[in-house]
């Protein structure tokens, strides 16, 4: 059976076949970087003319109330919060993800006085890492970098917070969110996951995995459009002690009392900052709301019945590429990684045939499921598309191309 | 003369009366609040529809290349700089006032090592008094408050930055920026100003007055939509040595060389901190290009023009308000504000006859004149408007109505 023949019986027997209907996607592309931006909902275009024209240019000032502008930083959290194992009124969508990593480093820092490290691995998310930097030279923090394999031993009495991206944004690797995060506690830290790459794609149990903080990015599984608003999490039991330092007055308890003091909302709302972006909110709910329809459960399933089925293709068609993703789909997210000294050429060949996956530095060609609009014909296409781009000498090309012109 | 034909005369006499096509603007409404949210321009739902639809859907992640997505916050910047007195380079769009703020109270407290006192003024902006609060519980600032005609004595060796709103958000009230700015100096402070309240609606020159660092706001008068993303201003003589605490990816010297190690950008964008928001950034520059298209000296003097005819029609008709706002229009920004026991009430029964002006607490009726899109014949109405609801009682419905759905 040809790799073709299998994929059109598996997307026969595709549940999430249908959804695919609900997204925009250009003609001739197959789309494996739904991990670096997601696709357009087809009801985002619709939505987004609506809060425009008429919620904005209509409505104008009155549309805070009318249009419930005021509460959709909460209720789009609230959407978010049962895709990551987190009540309602726990999560809030908000400023960026690297925005919302610095109020929750900040407030993990004032509630473990005396203590001033963040901890988290080389290699994690840059801005992860860059968040730190700013503390650091305020002198409120003290980087420690651990690799993933010494965290444990590296978490001692200095140690604040534990900071790790559940899903590695290189490799996929999947860091046992509910062992880390009790051996934080047992060491007296707290604990904060990026979910990033996690939201959207697969199941997160935050709540029951005991997490203090999270934070995660609206533009990629949850397709909320570029650079959409992203989401922090608070567990409950954290909100009357909080103090993050970017106390802006849509986090004010009453921000329309225009005090000169100020009193931070009594619950998630004290993470908000400065006025919410109404147009980027509106794009984000419409991808949230259909993701929550479809279920991570179910896209998960999907998700590692794709990067299986990749694989196999790849097998059957001779290529071989070195793996830099874990090699069983339940200890990843919802990618593969590989490592190629040209992964580069490789990547910019297989664009030019409209298979868009992205290139991480230095050597890792990058491709991702977003198994909402991904079909197991997408996964036999592109894997004839690497079997071609890698025997026909096409990357070299590329590689020629790239070359001549930088120099 | 009545007011209705005086106005009639003005308005066809108006170098800018056509630009009033080129908004959006609701039937029946004469929108004077424009100051808090700006009106639709008539360009906007276009350039968000392609924006969402081909470039979002069709481009994909190659937008950020092909649409020019990674360049739309500095290029932003630059079309904002004249409005304000600035070079190209000394601005750029991105996140909220609020976080703005945050980041050069931070990088002016770094810059004046052993002066920690952050000076304002009581009845400032609550968001810009608010965002000393995170900074102060840190122990990294204090607050200083001091009355707008106290301020320069107040100004010693321990004031590390002077931040004033230019134009009073509630008075309308218009800071000698160059003076100010001076005496700070004088005393080796920096000096921030907030032009939330000016940007767009009157001519600013920071670089003349020899400012260190500014913000502003843009969804009011730059009509850039709900939310929109604002702009941070430093003077290109800092940037060699700025040192603000967001340091997230974006303003990264090398985002994509994905190092472990932050190096801020060398120019104004080592103020960005998380991926730009695309969605917003759009709608912004829409609201930016047509305001710098009609011209900052033009739009005063046409705002100056129809807040004098309106204190004009209102004297003609009687009408006895006190005035919170200066009474000479040199002296003031975009507005007038009037101080009655009743504001809330008048306001309400002003909103349903059309006239969209706002209540701040706790008894300002706030009249704002966006002069892009205002006619002198909407002065005359509203006049009119304000008279019969002082003379008729409309305004105690108004109140018993609010008292009734409060009890």
């Amino acid at each position: 059976m040809t790799p073709e023949t299998r994929a059109a019986e598996f997307d026969a027997a595709d549940p999430l076949s249908s959804f695919r209907e609900c997204f925009t996607l250009p003609e001739g592309v197959i789309y494996l970087d739904g991990n670096s931006l997601g696709a357009l909902p087809r009801a985002t275009p619709g939505v987004m003319a609506r809060v425009v024209e008429q919620e904005w240019g209509e409505g104008l000032i009155r549309s805070w109330n009318s249009a419930h502008w005021f509460e959709a930083a909460g209720r789009i959290g609230s959407k978010i919060a049962p895709l990551i194992g987190a009540a309602a009124g726990e999560v809030v969508a908000c400023d960026s993800t690297s925005v919302n990593l610095f109020k929750l480093i900040a407030a993990a820092l004032a509630m473990r006085p005396g203590r001033k490290v963040i901890l988290s691995e080389p290699g994690n998310f840059p801005t992860d890492l860059y968040m730190i930097a700013g503390l650091e030279a305020q002198g409120l923090a003290e980087r420690r970098l651990a690799p993933r394999e010494a965290l444990a031993e590296a978490l001692d009495d200095e140690v604040a917070l534990l900071m790790l991206t559940h899903v590695h944004y290189k490799t996929g690797a999947m860091h046992d969110m509910a062992a880390l995060t009790r051996a934080a506690h047992e060491a007296g830290a707290l604990v904060l996951w990026d979910l990033s790459h996690s939201t959207g794609a697969l199941p997160v149990d935050l709540n029951g995995a005991g997490a203090d903080f999270a934070v995660g990015c609206g533009y990629k599984y949850l397709c909320g459009g570029p650079g959409a608003p992203a989401f922090a999490y608070v567990a409950a039991r954290h909100h009357a002690h909080l103090a993050q330092p970017l106390t802006g007055w849509f986090g004010h308890a009453a921000p329309f009392a225009f005090s000169d003091d100020y009193a931070p909302a009594p619950g998630i709302e004290q993470l908000l900052c400065g006025t919410s972006p109404v147009l980027g909110l509106a794009a984000l709910e419409v991808g949230v709301e259909l993701i929550a329809e479809i279920g991570v459960a179910r896209l998960y399933a999907k998700s590692q019945a794709l990067s299986e089925f990749l694989l196999a293709c790849l097998a059957d068609l001779g290529v071989n590429l070195e793996l830099a993703s874990p090699a069983t789909s339940d200890a990843r997210g919802s990618q593969l990684s590989f490592r190629a000294p040209h992964a580069y050429a490789i990547c910019q060949a297989l664009i030019a045939r409209g298979v868009i996956g992205d290139f991480r530095d230095p050597d890792v060609l990058r491709l991702g499921f977003a198994p909402a609009y991904l079909r197991f014909a997408d996964m036999a296409a592109a894997a004839r598309h690497i079997a071609e781009v890698l025997g026909s000498g096409e990357w070299q090309r590329a590689e020629f191309n790239q070359r001549a012109a930088v120099t």
